[in-house]
């Protein structure tokens, strides 16, 4: 990763996390956006995640990527301790494939919101897409590479759209 | 309340959860036993929820009673900071009817339990109860309220046994 | 509404979800926020849908709040048609309660991302606050507005949390 | 395929779907129904997506199959574009197996109809037999063709009927 | 209703579901289409049931729309015996609201296609038009009904669709 | 099996639900219930399927297990043309597991009664030691057959209970 | 109710389950099956439970019909100290639905089995009629007036079929 | 097991339930608490139950943990005949993956509470934890040992916590 000040945070709930995580990560490079990755458990380590999630704007994020499974609390409690927009990506890691992990973070009570994504790989990819499009907003120059990730995906599809 | 230090502490994520919790509540004074009931909410106040949890043990609490609704986050992260054992009540808050809060509250991740009870009424209810068979291990006194309260219920349903 | 070129496009499929948006144009009025309120329906206008999304940018926007009941088609396809982050809030405008609009709104393939909300009213509020954080790394006079309207949520919790 | 104008155009959101899709595709062939098969991804490629649905009918296509997983817009956003009958089905795409795939396109809300199939494989032999069903009103030579095959089913049951 | 022989047959499961189907039955009778109306139980009358499917296309039907509460099993089993298009529609009947019918209709196996509505009233109007999408292949004086249907949808939208 | 005249008869939907019927079909051997087993589709042979249903009080039988997946409309087909009870067993053939089936089979509507059994194997476990009780009111000399078998998986409990 | 020795048991949880079962008990009455009703609360009375279960078969009685709700074990845990048939009605009881009882009591492992009817006023009635269905084995003079009963259905629904 | 009288007694449906509760026990084992391990079938063996249940306190047991899969009556039946806390672990086996076992167990009626756990491995483990968290309040000495094995779950995350 950059030596730069991250500008997006991503988190997970726990090290097994980081196989779903890894494609979004991806993305962020792809992009080249400064970031850092941590695992921050909401429950195992509570004070290190308000810690993170208080000093978090201070330390120059601009996004949080907060990723966890079963009852995830993750992403709603780092959301209820900074004023950053913060993602959500339900982690398929218990028998319920994620579907727990959805209703944990979607179902945000009213006045402290988490943008959620989809279960799993997908939404880790979209959550590095998202943070991209925020970010375009305080780094224009992030726009161009956007567009340009975003174009490719249309290319693909469009030069094998004949199958039969 | 009973002014002598509470052995139960009741804590709801918003004072609307309270019509839910009223009638676990009544069964915590039948049985005499000593509460307090506050609302901590995790998304709104979580400082004050770190801190009431951490406080409870020392303030002499024995079990902590927690509902909440939606993305039910108070009882796991209360439970996060204690070594108290944590019920947890899900309540019918939104238009899932309380799936979505029962879905956040059980499915707590290794390391950090929270004794779930039944979506609402009958939850807080049950989570009294449950609190009076923890408390019974270390109030004696307490095993033959609780046990004459179950045995009324029983002698309730025998009384009227014979419908046709 | 303010004169000025709007911030934030707040479209939704179907003039009667306006009741459950409502909430979130009030949070946005409070901070302040220049808005415009349209309905744009995916299915009965698709190409007036694929305009709006498609000058949403040029025209100065910089977040889309979509909301939608149902197959909820909208916020996803103003998403393919646009680099700007784009909200989505699920209606309970069905038997189904919002669940079959929260599965057609979260989960986006990867490649076109939806910040999702919670279902209804609790989801505009929030779709609003998330919006203000958006708009902080590029306004920064917004931000201690959205810190003011947080802490007045937390004062609110804490003035009235001893219950009993 | 036949080199006649296609009747039915078979399109689907990504080239992992035609694995879901085959066993349809083979039953259009073995009904000798002149058919397309194409990728039009309603998020990766909105404006094909549009052009393509517009162009249908005056292209000679009487129906559209399209099948899509996750938040599936493809059917739902084809049929707001065009009066032919759409069929749709839900791909297993995701950890959901499909169901988020169904909400999204069942749950069309009044005014633009899908007609929607089983999840996955036995909904695309369905969509093919369905849209069989459909151009046996215009193309009347299909119907004993159609008529058939679900004979043979018939009797491929009966033949085998007795286990034990 | 018209004298002319039907093109469509409406058959539900019980009079009470006419209430669900009522918005439907007007839309057919807006676009001038001849249809019939019946009570066809799968469970109470299975004979008339067959026969009501075995004649429907000696008798002139094109199309039929099929809906049904809880274990619906009407649209399938009409569907198995005849080559018509057969439209389902799940009727919310039971404390399941219409979950229940949605996976008894939708979930058919290979062989027996049965074109699927979103539950209730909306599944109710786009049977209709869907039936129309149908009809139009064969009646093309039906097409430009449809299509003014559809326009005066889209009009209603965009007249109304600046709401602040 | 047996030369006697079937008490129970076994149908299922496609031979390939056997797998799933055969512990059933196994315990119906074991307490020496004579049975016949046939594939019998409602939707691709629903001719036979009504005379199956028809005639099979006539030709002895005193049980019907019928066994589905998917759209599961067997069970309560068969039970529309027999006053036979009928045992249902939801097989888990599709994306959803069973739980499509388990809908279509319990759910049915007042009048026409299914006695709906666990999904897969238990259930089809269960469906013969049920037969077996309905017929021990009958055929008394079952009653210590069935007895026995219940004994024995008592005793294997019991036996060996103690674990650590 | 008739003063013969009930060869039906009709149980239910709680009192309050008696609205949903009324319409059950009305056609056991309608088809002169003599019956009792008892409340038996598998949690609250389980001794009394056991012992209605042992009992019942040296009383005379030959089905045995069970309702409950949320956590609903009446129907089986009666069924483990039975030999005879147990059908089991799942109660709306709880914000679920009655979903939670229909899991509770259709998914019974192998050696057990409930005989499960469907939620609520239907499944009532439906348990009337299958343990009529089972009683006419023994008591064959019942077999037409349960014919007779299913054949009033019919006519209900035949005679006022054309709605238009 | 130590030859102390045990404190907590564990306790499953079935024998292929050990490798669910295997973690479970083994943190019992690592926190040296005193436990014995059953199988005690709710079903199979109703008799055993009801007398395991009964005695257990008398025999010196603080703390029942019962694990159970599909429609799990274990937990909520051995709480009806004990004053003791009950621990609910629901199984996951059958293919609704557990969840069938959750409503089995976490929806009690008021009256007779069950601390429901997470489905499968996580829950056994977290039942041993919250064991230990009760048993604290009566064996002090156990308090230490439970912060310890926390504090090591803590350290665990931070020491690893940077991944990129």
């Amino acid at each position: 990763m950059s030596a730069d000040t991250p500008w997006v945070g991503v988190i997970m709930g726990g090290k097994s996390d980081l196989e779903h995580l890894r494609p979004g990560i991806d993305v962020l490079k792809e992009l080249a956006i400064p970031h850092e990755v941590r695992v921050v458990s909401a429950h195992r380590t509570p004070d290190w995640m308000m810690q993170y999630a208080e000093t978090a704007e201070s330390r120059g994020l601009s996004v949080i990527i907060a990723a966890a499974g079963g009852a995830a609390h993750l992403p709603g409690m780092v959301a209820s301790k900074t004023l950053l927009p913060v993602l959500g990506i339900p982690i398929p890691a218990t028998v319920l494939n994620g579907f727990d992990a959805l209703m944990s973070i979607v179902q945000m009570p009213k006045g402290v919101p988490v943008g959620t994504m989809a279960i799993g790989k997908p939404g880790a990819v979209n959550a590095a897409l998202y943070a991209a499009a925020i970010l375009s907003l305080k780094y224009p120059e992030l726009r161009p590479r956007l567009a340009a990730w975003r174009q490719a995906r249309t290319h693909e599809v469009l030069q094998d759209r004949e199958l039969a």
